[in-house]
């Protein structure tokens, strides 16, 4: 298969920081976009993966699934995009497409499993998948979204990843004008949750550990806040909520959030991988009927829906502009939970390397 | 408030057995039915509550809440029974009727609290409610179901808590002829889930963890059984279940069973009250946005819809017909799961005594 070299941002181990490489990308064949990557928004699990926190992280490790930029090059079959056209792509490159979740649109839950944009077995050249810290990439076009032309392009490269991973959840479970939502955690999955929640109609309750948060969850359309350790706070939202998006990512007591929860009322996790503990107690779930529920990014037509929802309501993330070159101080920052809410990276600055 | 006497069984104190007692009933207002009672089914909670295992036990304790009966007097207000009707009383005599969930048919999720059957505070007398280990009842006429003309009466006292326990999970998360439903546990809720589930026309499976069982799930009309203990049989039924009924009521792994979802699948826990040990783990669940839940028995409207449809199709529950006398030794079979599958009490037996 033929291909060509691009320069990226990557690490040959898991103590290594992350530094420039060059890494091959296949010539576009018949289906395939090639996109001059712009922007690429710098995601919690991409610094999981460089440090091998998960276990199966392949070295050298190229991050990055939160990517936007101008399509450059289309095969022959392609039809949904030219060149020139704004482009972006998410977690997934590929599936099987064939089996009954591929078929629903739903590819995140593939049965033998999603291609990943990045850390996943390459099915074209062998080796693994490089993300979008690199100047280009070469995705199937059934994986290439449509981006509205009129929001901003560096803070839309955050939806492909933050963005989807709260709307899937807002949509499987019918959030709209007459919901209430809670969002626990203010990060970048959570202040996307906010801010699309509302995009719906509903009504948004920011469950929170700090009063510091507060300014800053109005800002971005919450209707209120609940200081989380404060129990007489929680007591007046007892029942209230008819969907919680949890988008903690540590170890943390799910149970504090069960009496929140109206009757038939689901908590989604979002965040974590683990263990539930302390362990979770049956007793308010049966006897309200609640739910405690996990979800995973979403399907291609659903990240496309959530682009074309931002784009009529103009809603992107809150964002802060970084050069490659200072990606590995962004992920100390990013472990002090230190950026209001997302680090992008400007690709100009890989390229001008 | 004017009132009448009737025997009953019921115990002084946690470590007594039942015994013959004397309780008053009061006479029926203008709203109540009263009821002459036939059969009782016997359920788990009723020994639960004689024996304080749960704690808030009120003595003299009076269990029971699979009443099926005749009409015998009814209040002037009292529009849809007169005298002779056949009659049922579940788990609910009465709730607040102005929350939201009893507005929307949900008396079981009453914001105040719903009063159960028995062990709750007496609205009308004050003490506590009774059960149906007696001669009478009188309830309000909207916590009184109609019975159907068809079906064997001892047979159908178990539908007011065993039947109702699985019928509203089945309705909530919309089992219908395209569902694979599996159930948990082959006891008084395992056995209804798998005729209701079936009569539903969903596909139906029972989890064992005994080859023993096989026989009896077959002709209850399961349509697979898969021994839960033999991994390789678990892994011939991965991702295949909308929906599983836990009938369990001790802790046991709730992980085990998490595998066999479907992509979006939920398993909803009837039975056991209590911490989720081993501690649930949220990889598979947000992997296939599987849901963890629980339900408490149903509503009025809902489980008059149960016997309506168990007329329709000529449901009842498997029985055995036991005299009041033998309750004490009814329960320790109980404890030993010695009964296919519900115990059913002929009240003639306590009304000769
Ligand atoms: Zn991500
Ligand atoms: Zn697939
Ligand atoms: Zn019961
Ligand atoms: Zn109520």
């Amino acid at each position: 298969m033929e291909k060509f070299n691009v320069k990226a941002y990557g690490t040959h181990a898991i103590e290594a920081d992350l530094e420039l490489l060059t890494i091959p990308r296949r010539e576009a064949t018949p289906n395939d976009v090639e996109i001059d990557i712009l922007y690429c928004g710098v995601c919690h699990s991409d610094l999981h993966t460089a440090r091998n926190d998960w276990g199966g992280t392949v070295y050298p490790a190229v991050p990055g699934h939160e990517i936007v930029g101008k399509v450059t090059k289309v095969g022959s079959a392609v039809t949904k995009f030219k060149v020139g056209d704004l482009a972006a792509v998410g977690c997934l490159v590929d599936s099987c497409r064939e089996c009954e979740h591929c078929k629903n649109d739903l590819e995140q839950y593939c049965i033998p499993g999603f291609t990943g944009t990045y850390n996943s077995p390459d099915k074209h050249l062998g080796l693994q998948t490089y993300g979008g810290y690199s100047e280009k990439v070469v995705v199937a076009e059934h994986f290439v979204l449509k981006v509205p032309e009129n929001l901003d392009l560096a803070a839309t490269a955050p939806l492909l990843c933050a963005g989807i991973t709260t709307w899937s959840p807002l949509r499987h479970w019918k959030v709209g004008k007459d919901s209430k939502v809670a969002v626990v955690g203010l990060g970048g999955l959570g202040h996307m949750a906010i801010k699309l929640a509302k995009g719906l109609g509903a009504h948004v309750t920011l469950f929170s550990r700090s009063p510091k948060k507060e300014k800053d969850a109005f800002a971005l359309g919450a209707d209120e806040v609940i200081i989380s350790t404060d129990n007489a706070q929680m007591d007046t939202v007892k029942g209230k909520f008819d969907l919680i998006i949890d988008t903690v990512p540590y170890v943390h007591d799910v149970n504090h959030y069960i009496p929140s929860l109206s009757v038939s009322g689901t908590i989604v996790l979002v965040g974590y991988l683990g263990n539930l503990e302390p362990m979770l107690n049956t007793v308010p779930m049966i006897l309200g009927r609640k739910s405690v529920a996990g979800s995973v990014i979403g399907g291609i037509a659903e990240t496309q829906e959530l682009l074309d929802f931002c784009g009529k309501h103009n809603i992107t993330s809150d964002i802060e502009i970084i050069k490659m070159q200072d990606i590995n101080e962004a992920y100390e920052r990013m472990l002090k939970s230190d950026v209001r809410y997302r680090f992008v990276i400007d690709m100009a600055s890989l390229k001008n390397e």
